[in-house]
């Protein structure tokens, strides 16, 4: 079972470089599908669910919260995590993956995933960031902000069910600084040195 | 100007990684040289020097202290790290090389060197202080207090010159956990990954 899990910083690539090395490596990549197959449980919208999921809990805005009738807001997201958690869990149980974000590096940490931390400097970030169209009309002081905005709102709700905190190095097998890395050129290179690590297990 | 230094907690195989990186580049390993100059220009003894120049300012002791008969050991420590720094600066000017610890990360900021930080689980230390005979005699315990207080008097050297704090991932391009790791393994894909990095700059 080879499962590699890409924590990382708002704007720092880490979602490219897991992109790339599934298609590199041709196994799964899981991302959309997880909050599809939560919003099939749930009922609930699969772009709010996109949103919630990736973001964390302290970012759900209180007009979708509203629409819980029945529960708090709180709980419907400690709800909503769980429910996520299972469906990583059975997904990643199926085939050879990488998963970005979602606190999967805890969630699946008795599996022993191959754990990367993406992170970059704050320029690299914002000049990511306007290039995906992210930042758009947006200042830099702006992009900031909502930079360290979705950032926090990822470490909290990762560290709620992680021994190690978010972005710490001790949680990782690699961190991956991307100021001044061509993504594409990187990506044989990190697929063999995952390849070595599992090869070492075996 | 391709330079590499290496930042590592103790005993998680940092020197080993920059010997072997040094050697697989055909490029300088610079480490007993830098001891050896300022050795040279202080008449100090060079064994003496490899000590409190790897290990931090915090670290020297009592009994060699009291050698320094006219400054106290303080500023003495301090005359010295600054001496190393000027022997890294001299050395790293001549040609390409690795340089493990002595804050040369810092030290060569302005020569944009790749940077690299290794640890590792403390469990993998342990085995790989007792490899090295480090531990002889001591017990886990014992061996635990000595890494920990090797790796507060680095990082109490480290940041005295640098911006970014000692094992910070933010001061690093690259942060490698050598748990469970083949270091002669990866040696070549960091030397590619290097390469990478630095043609992306030229």
């Amino acid at each position: 079972m080879k499962i590699i899990t890409i924590g990382r910083e708002f704007g720092s690539g880490g979602r490219e470089i897991g992109k790339r090395l599934a298609e590199f490596l041709g196994i799964t990549y899981l991302d959309g599908e997880i909050a599809e197959a939560v919003a099939r449980e749930t009922n609930l919208d699969k772009n709010y669910l996109d949103t919630v999921l990736e973001n964390g809990i302290s970012d759900i805005p209180v007009s979708y919260a509203h629409s819980f009738s029945r529960i708090s807001p709180v709980s419907d997201s400690a709800r909503l995590i769980a429910k996520q958690h299972k469906v990583i869990k059975e997904m990643a149980a199926k085939s050879d993956c990488v998963i970005v974000g979602r606190g999967a590096d805890a969630v699946l940490g008795s599996l022993h995933p191959f754990r990367i931390f993406v992170y970059a400097d704050m320029q690299s970030k914002i000049e990511r960031c306007r290039k995906r169209s992210d930042g758009e009309n947006l200042s830099d002081k702006e992009i900031i902000k909502k930079l360290k905005s979705i950032d926090k709102a990822r470490k909290a709700t990762h560290d709620l069910y992680s021994s190690t905190p978010w972005g710490d190095k001790s949680g990782y097998e690699l961190c991956i600084n991307t100021t001044g890395i061509d993504i594409p050129a990187i990506i044989p290179l990190l697929a063999e040195y995952i390849g070595k690590f599992f090869d070492g297990r075996e």
